[in-house]
Protein backbone atom coordinates (compact mmCIF):
# COMPACT_ATOMS: atom_id res chain seq x y z
CA UNK A 1 0.00 0.00 0.00
CA UNK A 2 1.17 3.28 -1.12
CA UNK A 3 0.04 6.36 1.76
CA UNK A 4 -1.45 5.04 4.89
CA UNK A 5 -3.26 8.21 5.03
CA UNK A 6 -5.08 7.57 1.76
CA UNK A 7 -8.26 5.66 3.58
CA UNK A 8 -8.96 8.53 5.02
CA UNK A 9 -8.32 10.62 2.11
CA UNK A 10 -10.34 8.12 -0.55
CA UNK A 11 -13.63 7.66 2.17
CA UNK A 12 -13.66 11.97 2.37
CA UNK A 13 -13.53 11.96 -1.87
CA UNK A 14 -16.24 9.27 -1.92
CA UNK A 15 -18.43 10.94 0.09
CA UNK A 16 -18.22 14.15 -1.93
CA UNK A 17 -18.59 12.37 -4.75
CA UNK A 18 -22.24 11.52 -3.83
CA UNK A 19 -23.04 14.25 -2.10
CA UNK A 20 -22.06 16.51 -5.55
CA UNK A 21 -24.71 13.83 -7.53
CA UNK A 22 -27.27 13.82 -5.47
CA UNK A 23 -26.87 10.11 -5.01
CA UNK A 24 -27.14 9.94 -0.97
CA UNK A 25 -30.89 9.25 -0.70
CA UNK A 26 -29.79 5.79 -2.41
CA UNK A 27 -27.08 4.67 -0.07
CA UNK A 28 -28.95 3.30 2.64
CA UNK A 29 -27.09 0.82 5.12
CA UNK A 30 -29.19 -1.72 2.85
CA UNK A 31 -28.54 -0.98 -0.35
CA UNK A 32 -25.19 -0.39 0.19
CA UNK A 33 -24.59 -3.90 1.79
CA UNK A 34 -26.42 -5.26 -1.09
CA UNK A 35 -24.39 -3.20 -3.47
CA UNK A 36 -20.88 -4.53 -1.78
CA UNK A 37 -22.06 -8.11 -2.23
CA UNK A 38 -23.09 -7.04 -5.65
CA UNK A 39 -19.55 -6.09 -6.34
CA UNK A 40 -17.54 -8.78 -4.01
CA UNK A 41 -19.63 -11.78 -6.68
CA UNK A 42 -18.42 -9.18 -10.18
CA UNK A 43 -14.86 -10.03 -8.72
CA UNK A 44 -15.45 -13.41 -7.97
CA UNK A 45 -16.83 -14.07 -11.40
CA UNK A 46 -13.37 -13.81 -13.11
CA UNK A 47 -12.29 -16.42 -11.48
CA UNK A 48 -15.35 -19.05 -11.62
CA UNK A 49 -13.96 -21.11 -14.12
CA UNK A 50 -10.33 -20.71 -13.12
CA UNK A 51 -8.64 -23.92 -11.75
CA UNK A 52 -6.74 -22.86 -8.94
CA UNK A 53 -2.97 -22.48 -10.38
CA UNK A 54 -4.66 -19.99 -13.65
CA UNK A 55 -6.31 -17.67 -10.42
CA UNK A 56 -2.66 -17.31 -9.54
CA UNK A 57 -1.79 -16.37 -12.78
CA UNK A 58 -4.82 -13.67 -13.15
CA UNK A 59 -2.67 -10.44 -13.82
CA UNK A 60 -0.56 -11.94 -16.24
CA UNK A 61 -3.03 -10.86 -18.85
CA UNK A 62 -3.65 -7.25 -18.76
CA UNK A 63 -7.66 -7.08 -19.45
CA UNK A 64 -7.51 -9.19 -16.59
CA UNK A 65 -5.69 -7.42 -14.46
CA UNK A 66 -7.40 -4.16 -15.51
CA UNK A 67 -10.70 -6.04 -13.98
CA UNK A 68 -9.11 -7.24 -10.72
CA UNK A 69 -8.10 -3.72 -9.84
CA UNK A 70 -11.23 -2.12 -11.03
CA UNK A 71 -13.16 -4.89 -8.78
CA UNK A 72 -11.19 -4.46 -6.09
CA UNK A 73 -11.78 -0.68 -6.08
CA UNK A 74 -16.09 -1.30 -6.17
CA UNK A 75 -15.84 -3.58 -3.27
CA UNK A 76 -13.03 -0.55 -1.32
CA UNK A 77 -16.04 1.98 -2.40
CA UNK A 78 -18.89 0.18 -1.16
CA UNK A 79 -17.77 -0.66 1.94
CA UNK A 80 -16.19 2.30 2.88
CA UNK A 81 -19.33 3.79 2.40
CA UNK A 82 -21.33 1.40 4.43
CA UNK A 83 -19.26 2.21 6.97
CA UNK A 84 -19.65 6.22 6.36
CA UNK A 85 -23.07 5.92 6.24
CA UNK A 86 -23.52 3.80 9.42
CA UNK A 87 -20.49 5.57 11.45
CA UNK A 88 -18.31 2.31 11.85
CA UNK A 89 -14.75 1.83 11.89
CA UNK A 90 -13.55 -0.64 9.88
CA UNK A 91 -9.97 -0.36 10.48
CA UNK A 92 -11.33 -0.58 14.42
CA UNK A 93 -14.15 -3.73 13.27
CA UNK A 94 -10.89 -5.76 12.04
CA UNK A 95 -8.21 -4.79 14.35
CA UNK A 96 -10.67 -6.47 17.27
CA UNK A 97 -11.83 -9.37 14.78
CA UNK A 98 -8.07 -10.29 14.93
CA UNK A 99 -7.66 -9.97 18.92
CA UNK A 100 -11.12 -12.17 18.44
CA UNK A 101 -9.51 -14.74 16.37
CA UNK A 102 -5.75 -14.69 18.05
CA UNK A 103 -7.50 -15.86 21.28
CA UNK A 104 -10.24 -18.14 19.26
CA UNK A 105 -7.65 -20.07 17.02
CA UNK A 106 -4.44 -21.58 18.40
CA UNK A 107 -1.82 -22.13 15.84
CA UNK A 108 -2.71 -25.00 13.11
CA UNK A 109 -6.42 -25.02 13.74
CA UNK A 110 -8.77 -25.27 10.17
CA UNK A 111 -9.16 -22.92 7.79
CA UNK A 112 -11.76 -20.21 8.98
CA UNK A 113 -11.77 -16.61 10.21
CA UNK A 114 -15.25 -16.35 9.83
CA UNK A 115 -17.89 -16.36 13.24
CA UNK B 1 -10.89 5.97 11.25
CA UNK B 2 -8.39 5.24 14.26
CA UNK B 3 -4.61 5.49 13.23
CA UNK B 4 -4.15 5.79 9.60
CA UNK B 5 -0.97 3.64 9.60
CA UNK B 6 -3.13 0.53 10.73
CA UNK B 7 -4.15 -0.65 7.09
CA UNK B 8 -0.61 -1.50 6.47
CA UNK B 9 -0.34 -2.88 9.98
CA UNK B 10 -3.62 -4.94 9.78
CA UNK B 11 -2.65 -6.45 6.11
CA UNK B 12 0.92 -7.72 8.15
CA UNK B 13 -1.21 -9.45 11.04
CA UNK B 14 -3.57 -11.16 8.45
CA UNK B 15 -0.02 -12.22 6.72
CA UNK B 16 1.63 -13.55 9.89
CA UNK B 17 -1.89 -15.30 10.96
CA UNK B 18 -2.38 -17.19 7.85
CA UNK B 19 1.49 -18.22 8.09
CA UNK B 20 1.55 -19.73 11.32
CA UNK B 21 -1.64 -21.63 10.79
CA UNK B 22 -0.69 -22.83 7.48
CA UNK B 23 -3.64 -21.50 6.00
CA UNK B 24 -1.38 -20.33 3.04
CA UNK B 25 -2.07 -23.35 0.65
CA UNK B 26 -5.53 -22.58 0.94
CA UNK B 27 -5.27 -19.10 0.30
CA UNK B 28 -5.70 -18.76 -3.80
CA UNK B 29 -7.05 -16.05 -5.61
CA UNK B 30 -9.86 -17.89 -6.15
CA UNK B 31 -10.89 -19.08 -2.88
CA UNK B 32 -9.91 -16.10 -1.02
CA UNK B 33 -12.40 -13.94 -3.93
CA UNK B 34 -15.17 -16.86 -2.91
CA UNK B 35 -14.67 -15.87 0.59
CA UNK B 36 -14.67 -12.46 0.15
CA UNK B 37 -18.06 -13.11 -1.71
CA UNK B 38 -19.03 -14.88 1.24
CA UNK B 39 -18.36 -12.59 3.67
CA UNK B 40 -20.27 -9.67 1.58
CA UNK B 41 -23.65 -11.72 1.59
CA UNK B 42 -23.36 -12.32 5.09
CA UNK B 43 -23.18 -8.94 5.82
CA UNK B 44 -26.54 -8.47 3.45
CA UNK B 45 -27.99 -10.70 5.37
CA UNK B 46 -28.31 -8.66 8.21
CA UNK B 47 -30.30 -6.40 6.12
CA UNK B 48 -32.72 -8.79 4.11
CA UNK B 49 -36.14 -8.55 5.67
CA UNK B 50 -35.21 -5.20 6.97
CA UNK B 51 -37.20 -1.50 5.56
CA UNK B 52 -34.81 1.45 4.12
CA UNK B 53 -35.34 2.99 7.58
CA UNK B 54 -35.14 -0.23 9.38
CA UNK B 55 -31.43 -0.68 8.10
CA UNK B 56 -30.71 2.60 9.37
CA UNK B 57 -31.02 1.84 12.82
CA UNK B 58 -29.52 -1.06 12.62
CA UNK B 59 -26.60 -0.13 15.19
CA UNK B 60 -29.39 0.05 17.77
CA UNK B 61 -29.40 -3.36 18.64
CA UNK B 62 -25.88 -4.28 20.36
CA UNK B 63 -26.35 -7.66 18.89
CA UNK B 64 -27.17 -6.72 15.82
CA UNK B 65 -23.99 -4.00 16.27
CA UNK B 66 -22.17 -6.58 16.87
CA UNK B 67 -22.77 -8.66 13.95
CA UNK B 68 -22.24 -5.52 11.24
CA UNK B 69 -19.09 -5.09 12.94
CA UNK B 70 -18.29 -8.52 12.49
CA UNK B 71 -18.77 -9.19 9.07
CA UNK B 72 -17.63 -5.70 8.08
CA UNK B 73 -14.27 -6.82 9.44
CA UNK B 74 -14.42 -10.16 7.48
CA UNK B 75 -14.97 -8.56 4.03
CA UNK B 76 -12.44 -6.29 4.74
CA UNK B 77 -9.57 -9.17 6.17
CA UNK B 78 -10.65 -11.06 3.15
CA UNK B 79 -9.80 -7.98 0.49
CA UNK B 80 -6.37 -7.51 2.54
CA UNK B 81 -5.85 -10.96 2.03
CA UNK B 82 -7.00 -11.20 -1.94
CA UNK B 83 -4.88 -8.19 -2.92
CA UNK B 84 -1.58 -9.37 -0.58
CA UNK B 85 -1.46 -12.72 -2.64
CA UNK B 86 -1.84 -11.26 -5.77
CA UNK B 87 0.53 -8.11 -4.79
CA UNK B 88 -2.70 -5.47 -5.40
CA UNK B 89 -2.68 -2.41 -3.70
CA UNK B 90 -6.25 -1.99 -3.22
CA UNK B 91 -6.10 2.48 -1.60
CA UNK B 92 -4.37 3.35 -5.42
CA UNK B 93 -7.09 0.72 -7.21
CA UNK B 94 -9.58 2.82 -5.87
CA UNK B 95 -7.93 6.27 -5.80
CA UNK B 96 -7.45 5.53 -9.69
CA UNK B 97 -11.38 4.39 -10.10
CA UNK B 98 -12.25 7.83 -8.29
CA UNK B 99 -10.26 9.60 -10.89
CA UNK B 100 -12.32 7.75 -13.77
CA UNK B 101 -15.24 8.38 -12.16
CA UNK B 102 -15.09 11.54 -11.95
CA UNK B 103 -14.27 11.83 -15.49
CA UNK B 104 -17.30 10.06 -16.58
CA UNK B 105 -19.94 11.07 -14.33
CA UNK B 106 -20.06 14.91 -14.08
CA UNK B 107 -22.35 15.97 -11.08
CA UNK B 108 -25.91 14.58 -11.07
CA UNK B 109 -25.83 11.41 -12.95
CA UNK B 110 -27.61 8.15 -12.17
CA UNK B 111 -26.56 6.45 -9.52
CA UNK B 112 -23.57 3.76 -10.31
CA UNK B 113 -20.12 3.46 -9.39
CA UNK B 114 -18.86 0.33 -11.49
CA UNK B 115 -17.91 -0.54 -14.63
CA UNK C 1 -45.27 -22.69 -14.62
CA UNK C 2 -46.05 -24.48 -18.44
CA UNK C 3 -45.55 -28.29 -18.56
CA UNK C 4 -43.91 -29.49 -15.46
CA UNK C 5 -42.50 -32.23 -17.73
CA UNK C 6 -40.46 -29.03 -18.31
CA UNK C 7 -37.77 -29.34 -15.48
CA UNK C 8 -36.57 -32.35 -16.33
CA UNK C 9 -36.17 -31.88 -19.70
CA UNK C 10 -34.26 -28.73 -19.59
CA UNK C 11 -31.99 -30.47 -16.55
CA UNK C 12 -31.38 -32.88 -19.96
CA UNK C 13 -31.13 -30.11 -22.72
CA UNK C 14 -28.71 -28.78 -20.17
CA UNK C 15 -26.72 -31.17 -19.96
CA UNK C 16 -26.19 -31.91 -23.37
CA UNK C 17 -25.54 -28.33 -23.91
CA UNK C 18 -22.64 -28.32 -21.81
CA UNK C 19 -21.69 -31.75 -23.22
CA UNK C 20 -21.95 -31.22 -27.22
CA UNK C 21 -19.36 -27.78 -25.85
CA UNK C 22 -16.90 -29.80 -24.31
CA UNK C 23 -17.60 -27.12 -20.88
CA UNK C 24 -18.21 -30.74 -18.43
CA UNK C 25 -14.37 -30.31 -17.08
CA UNK C 26 -15.16 -26.94 -15.95
CA UNK C 27 -17.98 -28.54 -14.07
CA UNK C 28 -16.96 -28.70 -11.23
CA UNK C 29 -19.23 -28.42 -7.78
CA UNK C 30 -17.49 -25.60 -6.59
CA UNK C 31 -17.70 -23.72 -10.07
CA UNK C 32 -20.92 -24.45 -10.51
CA UNK C 33 -21.86 -22.93 -6.63
CA UNK C 34 -19.17 -19.94 -7.40
CA UNK C 35 -21.69 -19.44 -10.70
CA UNK C 36 -24.45 -19.78 -9.07
CA UNK C 37 -24.10 -16.71 -6.50
CA UNK C 38 -22.66 -14.79 -9.40
CA UNK C 39 -25.80 -15.13 -11.35
CA UNK C 40 -27.99 -14.62 -8.32
CA UNK C 41 -26.24 -11.79 -7.20
CA UNK C 42 -26.76 -10.29 -11.48
CA UNK C 43 -30.30 -10.62 -10.55
CA UNK C 44 -29.95 -8.77 -7.68
CA UNK C 45 -28.26 -5.81 -8.97
CA UNK C 46 -31.44 -4.99 -11.06
CA UNK C 47 -33.22 -3.85 -8.05
CA UNK C 48 -30.00 -2.80 -5.87
CA UNK C 49 -31.10 0.94 -5.93
CA UNK C 50 -34.43 0.57 -6.11
CA UNK C 51 -37.52 1.11 -3.24
CA UNK C 52 -39.45 -1.99 -2.52
CA UNK C 53 -42.67 -0.51 -4.01
CA UNK C 54 -40.17 -0.06 -7.27
CA UNK C 55 -38.83 -3.17 -7.06
CA UNK C 56 -42.69 -4.30 -7.66
CA UNK C 57 -43.07 -2.40 -10.72
CA UNK C 58 -39.72 -4.52 -12.49
CA UNK C 59 -41.36 -5.88 -15.23
CA UNK C 60 -43.41 -2.92 -16.51
CA UNK C 61 -40.01 -1.51 -18.21
CA UNK C 62 -39.58 -3.90 -21.26
CA UNK C 63 -35.56 -4.31 -20.94
CA UNK C 64 -35.61 -4.16 -17.54
CA UNK C 65 -38.71 -7.69 -17.69
CA UNK C 66 -35.69 -8.93 -20.12
CA UNK C 67 -32.93 -8.71 -17.81
CA UNK C 68 -35.05 -10.61 -14.85
CA UNK C 69 -35.88 -13.22 -16.92
CA UNK C 70 -32.55 -13.53 -18.01
CA UNK C 71 -30.93 -13.97 -14.56
CA UNK C 72 -34.26 -16.09 -13.42
CA UNK C 73 -33.26 -18.48 -16.19
CA UNK C 74 -29.29 -18.01 -15.18
CA UNK C 75 -29.87 -19.09 -11.94
CA UNK C 76 -32.00 -22.06 -12.61
CA UNK C 77 -29.99 -23.17 -15.34
CA UNK C 78 -26.75 -23.12 -12.35
CA UNK C 79 -28.75 -24.91 -10.22
CA UNK C 80 -29.92 -27.37 -12.30
CA UNK C 81 -26.16 -28.12 -13.27
CA UNK C 82 -24.93 -28.38 -9.93
CA UNK C 83 -27.92 -30.75 -9.00
CA UNK C 84 -26.82 -32.95 -12.06
CA UNK C 85 -22.84 -33.04 -11.27
CA UNK C 86 -23.87 -34.45 -7.76
CA UNK C 87 -26.79 -36.15 -8.30
CA UNK C 88 -28.79 -33.83 -5.83
CA UNK C 89 -32.77 -34.02 -6.52
CA UNK C 90 -33.75 -30.24 -5.96
CA UNK C 91 -37.56 -31.25 -5.77
CA UNK C 92 -36.83 -33.54 -3.00
CA UNK C 93 -34.60 -31.67 -1.06
CA UNK C 94 -37.23 -28.61 -1.43
CA UNK C 95 -40.05 -30.84 -0.25
CA UNK C 96 -38.36 -32.33 2.95
CA UNK C 97 -37.19 -28.43 3.63
CA UNK C 98 -40.36 -27.62 3.81
CA UNK C 99 -41.75 -30.56 6.06
CA UNK C 100 -39.23 -29.43 8.07
CA UNK C 101 -39.79 -25.71 8.36
CA UNK C 102 -43.81 -27.00 8.97
CA UNK C 103 -43.05 -28.30 12.40
CA UNK C 104 -40.09 -25.52 13.17
CA UNK C 105 -42.45 -22.59 12.47
CA UNK C 106 -45.94 -22.79 13.66
CA UNK C 107 -47.73 -20.05 11.96
CA UNK C 108 -46.78 -16.41 12.74
CA UNK C 109 -43.50 -16.69 13.37
CA UNK C 110 -40.13 -14.82 12.33
CA UNK C 111 -39.42 -14.37 8.82
CA UNK C 112 -36.74 -17.08 7.80
CA UNK C 113 -36.65 -20.55 6.10
CA UNK C 114 -33.21 -20.72 6.14
CA UNK C 115 -31.25 -23.06 8.78
CA UNK D 1 -36.30 -35.91 -10.12
CA UNK D 2 -39.02 -37.57 -8.69
CA UNK D 3 -42.70 -35.97 -9.35
CA UNK D 4 -42.70 -33.48 -12.57
CA UNK D 5 -45.75 -32.71 -11.09
CA UNK D 6 -43.93 -31.75 -7.71
CA UNK D 7 -42.77 -27.68 -8.95
CA UNK D 8 -46.12 -26.18 -9.56
CA UNK D 9 -46.81 -28.23 -6.17
CA UNK D 10 -43.67 -26.92 -4.11
CA UNK D 11 -44.52 -23.56 -5.44
CA UNK D 12 -48.32 -23.77 -4.20
CA UNK D 13 -47.02 -24.95 -0.36
CA UNK D 14 -44.23 -21.99 -0.42
CA UNK D 15 -46.69 -19.68 -0.91
CA UNK D 16 -49.28 -21.16 1.48
CA UNK D 17 -46.59 -21.24 3.78
CA UNK D 18 -45.99 -17.62 3.78
CA UNK D 19 -49.32 -16.23 3.72
CA UNK D 20 -50.10 -18.32 6.69
CA UNK D 21 -46.82 -16.88 8.74
CA UNK D 22 -47.95 -13.48 7.54
CA UNK D 23 -44.43 -13.06 5.60
CA UNK D 24 -45.73 -11.92 2.26
CA UNK D 25 -45.29 -8.18 3.74
CA UNK D 26 -41.51 -9.03 3.82
CA UNK D 27 -41.77 -10.83 0.42
CA UNK D 28 -40.87 -7.48 -2.39
CA UNK D 29 -39.27 -8.96 -5.09
CA UNK D 30 -35.63 -6.82 -3.65
CA UNK D 31 -35.57 -8.82 -0.61
CA UNK D 32 -36.22 -12.09 -2.35
CA UNK D 33 -33.45 -11.27 -4.47
CA UNK D 34 -31.02 -10.20 -1.75
CA UNK D 35 -32.34 -13.54 0.50
CA UNK D 36 -31.97 -15.66 -2.95
CA UNK D 37 -28.44 -14.27 -3.22
CA UNK D 38 -27.50 -14.90 0.38
CA UNK D 39 -28.57 -18.84 0.10
CA UNK D 40 -26.25 -19.31 -3.03
CA UNK D 41 -23.36 -17.55 -1.05
CA UNK D 42 -24.07 -20.15 1.73
CA UNK D 43 -23.68 -22.85 -0.72
CA UNK D 44 -20.62 -21.63 -2.49
CA UNK D 45 -19.58 -21.54 1.49
CA UNK D 46 -19.35 -25.07 1.37
CA UNK D 47 -16.99 -25.27 -1.11
CA UNK D 48 -14.83 -22.33 -0.55
CA UNK D 49 -11.55 -24.13 0.42
CA UNK D 50 -12.38 -27.16 -1.21
CA UNK D 51 -10.43 -27.88 -4.37
CA UNK D 52 -11.94 -28.88 -7.58
CA UNK D 53 -11.12 -32.91 -6.72
CA UNK D 54 -12.70 -32.46 -2.85
CA UNK D 55 -15.56 -30.78 -4.25
CA UNK D 56 -16.67 -33.86 -6.15
CA UNK D 57 -16.81 -35.95 -3.26
CA UNK D 58 -19.12 -33.43 -1.01
CA UNK D 59 -21.66 -35.64 -0.67
CA UNK D 60 -19.69 -38.63 1.28
CA UNK D 61 -19.67 -36.88 4.23
CA UNK D 62 -23.21 -37.03 5.93
CA UNK D 63 -22.76 -33.75 7.37
CA UNK D 64 -21.94 -31.97 4.49
CA UNK D 65 -24.59 -34.07 2.41
CA UNK D 66 -27.37 -32.31 4.73
CA UNK D 67 -25.85 -29.08 4.46
CA UNK D 68 -25.84 -29.27 0.56
CA UNK D 69 -29.02 -30.67 0.38
CA UNK D 70 -30.61 -27.83 2.81
CA UNK D 71 -28.87 -24.78 0.79
CA UNK D 72 -30.03 -26.29 -2.38
CA UNK D 73 -33.54 -26.17 -1.14
CA UNK D 74 -33.30 -22.87 0.37
CA UNK D 75 -31.89 -21.70 -3.36
CA UNK D 76 -34.99 -23.17 -5.20
CA UNK D 77 -37.13 -21.52 -2.42
CA UNK D 78 -36.48 -18.46 -2.87
CA UNK D 79 -36.30 -18.38 -6.41
CA UNK D 80 -39.64 -20.11 -7.01
CA UNK D 81 -41.13 -17.39 -4.20
CA UNK D 82 -39.35 -14.56 -6.32
CA UNK D 83 -40.83 -15.60 -9.26
CA UNK D 84 -44.67 -16.06 -7.87
CA UNK D 85 -44.43 -12.10 -6.54
CA UNK D 86 -43.66 -11.37 -9.97
CA UNK D 87 -45.58 -13.43 -11.88
CA UNK D 88 -42.45 -15.05 -13.72
CA UNK D 89 -42.61 -18.48 -15.03
CA UNK D 90 -38.47 -19.59 -14.67
CA UNK D 91 -39.55 -22.69 -16.43
CA UNK D 92 -40.25 -20.76 -20.13
CA UNK D 93 -37.35 -18.39 -18.75
CA UNK D 94 -34.57 -20.95 -18.74
CA UNK D 95 -36.01 -22.35 -21.82
CA UNK D 96 -35.91 -19.85 -23.91
CA UNK D 97 -32.75 -18.85 -22.73
CA UNK D 98 -31.58 -22.03 -23.68
CA UNK D 99 -33.19 -21.43 -27.09
CA UNK D 100 -31.41 -18.23 -27.46
CA UNK D 101 -27.59 -19.90 -26.12
CA UNK D 102 -28.45 -23.04 -28.57
CA UNK D 103 -27.98 -19.96 -31.46
CA UNK D 104 -25.07 -17.47 -30.11
CA UNK D 105 -22.75 -20.44 -29.17
CA UNK D 106 -22.18 -23.07 -31.71
CA UNK D 107 -20.69 -26.37 -30.32
CA UNK D 108 -17.24 -25.76 -28.77
CA UNK D 109 -17.28 -22.57 -27.67
CA UNK D 110 -15.68 -20.34 -24.49
CA UNK D 111 -17.59 -21.84 -21.34
CA UNK D 112 -20.63 -19.20 -19.87
CA UNK D 113 -24.26 -19.73 -19.98
CA UNK D 114 -24.71 -15.57 -18.76
CA UNK D 115 -25.43 -12.65 -20.95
Amino acid sequence: MTDPHDLAALRLRLAEFAAARNWRPYHTPKNLAAALSVEASELLEIFQWLTPEESARVLDDPDTAHRVHDEVADVLAYLLQFCEVLGVDPLEALSAKIDRNERRFPADTPNDYSE
